[in-house]
């Protein structure tokens, strides 16, 4: 390893030696993962990939397009980072995510799933425009292939025929058990003993069948039947216009080199069936990768834990006396919370699959039927499904529930993984409702409400609970604001995970004389108007939200006030109109003035100012 | 026809009657259509179609969803609705979609595409948890096939198995050429040979071949290469876990009948490929599908014309000069007005079918590797890549511009084809700018000026173009808005087709003794400061838009307002927090205040508020 700066020197290693490093790989990112947490299993699954990709390519002119982008560790280790590796997912380190800022080596920034065969299509497109020579191969997962963007993409390659290999990195299992015919297609490629018979030569076999009608006639009974399997695994792909070649065994390097180098050669499209284990060489990740998809740092950043938990908690005890309710999850049922409820009810469990635009309209047809579906999202993901939110299931008003896991900052995962603009992306639909409760009890009331409500209702909450360093002197009640604490100095409105930052705040703040009302704005759409109207005598307004300050919930504040015959200096913090880096969430929060502190000085600041004027 | 008043009566006609009565249906739509407007060719061409579905199921406890929903004026004739099919896509009359309020037999409303077999198959899982029996079709057009959300859908039902059949209306043509691989798997199916020759009996063509060593190895070869369109036609979705039925005649009522009967009695899911012929009984139309997709009514509801053109020669001339243009559409060239960029520059103009979300991240890998790619797609459709937009294009700020032609009110339409929400979606993603221009000539600048801006650019215009009741003293200038008009009794800022509607309002108030400015702000993000700052001592602000005002343009100006030391009140113009109907633009305007009288209106009001404070 110490001898690798860049992918050059690996060209001038053997393949036992590339063998040797792919032990060393293996080490150095598990150590580094203890420490700062981080997707293991997947990236030990394409350690030997990620090897034969630079052994053979020539990176970066040639352009390795990687889907999702959290199995890059070894890609960064193999372009000249290793130096800099420990600082991985911390705060002004490296990203768990490729990123076009830390290495030209980095083509096409990701972290949502399904992009890369989009990408790798429009670079080829590029380059034979350009009349330049370079290859271009997209790294796409069995998960993310059920995407429906992924196979948009596969339907116009087949048909264009650019030149570009698409390696399917088949681990058998995605995020959570794998789902949908794309995926029983694959597996039948795996195990079907008909394909094994076609390996060992299915001509020779021909040739030992004696020649006479009947048993002609049987095997032509039996090509039928066996033929998708015996002569074209991988039919789906070659019907898609598309060369299929494997499954190769993506952990032999010297297989998986001679596999690549006569993909390489190939014209037109190209699809690599690769098959790889999650985890591999990581005993408590190969047998559970859904546990161990990611790991968290070993210091946690956050003692609370309990949203994910009481979302589960609360539906199945719902689920007893309600038959109604259903969920439904995009390849997430443990993240969410959801799977106790599938445990317990499991025909009402709907697991579609990475495919969060099918699982919003699917629960609409539920919903449209006399259920009440649940769908459970992280928040980042259900900006996949914005369209089928507004256009089918807000347009009919329909009963579908969406939970928001992972709202507003999640830490070090970075940008493409803050939940930082569900409340904007919802806040201007119409007929929703949206609510964002500042602790575990309060999601627990929120769902029977939704419920109760018979149209759409998004609930949006953060990655863990809150510190709860105050006690709420009431549960959330139908809909409306709660006061938590009065002062005459001004009012914060604040939003889930923000209400007890608000608290911290308004401690700091009365040791310097200054008394803050808090109130916790726990339904974001409609506003709690009468709540409003109270406070229109208030030297000062602050709305306090972990959501994109444009279109968010402050905007809606502000909205509001300006159709009011009254001037209110109104100070909105929140997160800031660009995209937030990884960090720990607590190191964000300093960094963007949220944290108690910050806030504290923030509204001195203003008062000081509204004092002047 | 006057015998059917609902499909019970349908179910009681001989097979020479159904036919007689498609006859029937043709020219009661082609009348209604020339007056009114509407897509002709598409409901042409499902009338046998249509005359079958109700003849067999039982609606409306049999559930039929039809994807995107244009092609229901059968439907909607069948089920009741033949006396008010006159007011059809007119103000308070019938939508040209499905409508659940319109009728029991409209289960489910659509607009976009791709959305009928997720809801479908959400109903089929309702069905089965209740324990009920009906059957559940969802009807889809190979265009809308390629949509990947579409895809999804059959990756989870073909690995669920649940009953129930989707009807592949096949009209080897969706709006425009159609494209991609499943496109052309379906073509094979219908021409190819080797196919025909399956018809006509295999294993008889088998039997007549010698018996010997050498033919019958050749006769393998033979089965291998043929054999995919051979064995099995649409293995594709064989695959994929459905069978495969068809193809058959659409327009041949008694075949079509013995097909569908065929498909209603199996059990798991079903896929009927049936083909049809768009337009159908209509010469002009059945030529030439694309150009009579959407048929104008009789009376044109705004005489300008401009911004889709404006686009077209302004792409071909930037294009002669800079090699990086190119262009992107999703099954929209000519509605966009690309298409002329395609005929001078074929290879520089892909239409990737309808797969908004690959358009875009395949536009994005073109400008990772040099180009300049300008996504043309109508505003509400671009809903479809929300995600794609921001995730891919934004966060690595790359130089994509995305002209959305049909934002605002768009007629007759009505819900689903509104542009809405554009302003409102694109304000709150960072890095992106979004411009509006009030004039195809402001258009025309602005697209060079997007191009040199290197970064991520929105520009959306409306449907027409506009009467231009004033002449601009100045085009557009690098991001900058201009004063139109000065007055001193407060300012308003426009944003588009509202730029006019301003003026308009302007010339009523001066005849009320009330001076305005007027402000083209045709910057929506970044808002220009400068021109707010310079008006802070203006009585009153006012803002228009054709966009919802949760979030959009408005919102924008007073979230910027809330900042600043001064209190000036704000009313802000726009469409509401609500799903706007069909109608003419002219009405819907009226409908909403935002006609020139109500806006004068609404702005003499607000005056007197605010002098009483």
């Amino acid at each position: 390893m110490d001898q690798v700066n860049g992918p050059r020197d690996l060209k001038k290693l053997s393949a036992q030696e590339l063998t040797a490093l792919s032990g060393e790989l293996r080490h150095l990112i598990m150590d580094c993962v203890r420490e700062n947490g981080g997707h293991l299993a997947a990236n030990l699954g394409v350690v030997e990939l990620t090897i034969a990709l630079h052994y053979l390519y020539d990176s970066p002119r040639d352009k390795i397009v990687w889907d999702v982008g959290h199995q890059t560790y070894i890609h960064k280790l193999l372009t000249g980072r290793r130096d800099v590796f420990h600082t991985l997912r911390c705060m002004g380190g490296l990203s768990g995510f490729p990123k076009r800022r830390e290495s030209e080596h980095d083509v096409f920034e990701t972290g949502h799933s399904s992009t890369s065969i989009s990408a790798a299509l429009g670079m080829a497109r590029a380059r034979d425009l350009a009349m330049e020579r370079y290859h271009v191969v997209a790294v796409i997962g069995d998960g993310a292939m059920t995407g429906g963007m992924a196979l948009e993409a596969l339907n116009d390659m087949g048909q264009s025929q650019e030149d570009m290999l698409v390696i399917l990195n088949d681990n058998e299992m995605s995020i959570s058990k794998n789902v949908g015919a794309i995926s029983t297609h694959l597996s039948n490629i795996r195990t079907d003993k008909r394909y094994l018979l076609f390996k060992r030569g299915i001509e020779n076999a021909l040739q030992k069948i004696p020649l006479i009608g009947k048993p002609l006639a049987r095997l032509v009974e039996k090509i039928k039947d066996g033929l998708k399997y015996l002569m074209i695994p991988g039919i789906m792909f070659e019907e898609m216009g598309l060369t299929y070649m494997g499954p190769v065994d993506g952990h032999d390097i010297p297989k998986l080199l001679s596999a690549m180098r006569h993909a390489k050669e190939m014209k037109g499209p190209v699809l690599l069936h690769v098959i790889t284990h999650k985890g591999k060489g990581w005993a408590a990740s190969e047998t559970d990768p859904e546990q161990y998809h990611a790991v968290s740092p070993k210091k946690p950043e956050d003692a609370g834990k309990g949203f994910s938990k009481t979302l589960g908690d609360t539906l199945v005890s719902l689920g007893e006396n309600d038959p109604r309710i259903v969920a439904v999850t995009a390849a997430m049922p443990l993240g969410t919370g959801l799977a106790p409820f599938g445990w317990r009810f499991p025909a009402r469990l709907f697991d579609v699959g990475i495919a969060e635009q099918h699982a919003v309209t699917m629960a609409a047809g539920l919903a449209a039927n006399g259920y009440r579906p649940v769908v459970a999202v992280y928040s980042t993901f259900l900006q996949r499904a914005y369209d089928q939110i507004l256009h089918d299931v807000c347009l009919q008003r329909l009963p579908v529930i969406f939970c928001l896991d992972r709202a507003g900052l999640t830490g070090r995962d970075g940008e493409t993984h803050h939940g930082a603009f569900d409340m904007s992306f919802l806040r201007h639909m119409p007929n929703i409702t949206v609510l964002a409760p500042s602790c575990p009890a309060d999601l627990a009331a929120m769902i029977p409400y939704a419920v109760s409500l018979n149209g759409p209702v998004a609930i949006r909450y953060p990655k863990n609970g809150v510190h709860s360093s105050f006690v709420k002197k009431e549960s959330f009640q139908g809909g409306k604001w709660s006061i938590l604490g009065e002062g005459d100095r001004g009012v914060i409105f604040a939003v889930g995970r923000m209400v007890d930052r608000a608290m911290e705040a308004k401690d700091i703040l009365k040791k310097r004389g200054i008394n803050m009302t808090v109130v916790d704005a726990c339904v974001v759409k409609p506003l709690d108007e009468e709540m409003l109207k109270r406070f229109t005598d208030m030297p000062l307004w602050v709305t306090m939200e972990d959501n994109t300050l444009p279109g968010g919930f402050g905007s809606g504040v502000t909205e509001w006030l300006a159709g009011e015959d009254t001037h209110i200096p109104v100070v909105s913090l929140g997160l800031p109109d660009a995209f937030v880096p990884h960090g720990s969430v607590g190191e964000l929060d300093a960094m963007l003035h949220l944290d108690a502190q910050g806030v504290a000085d923030r509204i001195e600041s203003a008062l000081g100012r509204t004092r002047r004027t």
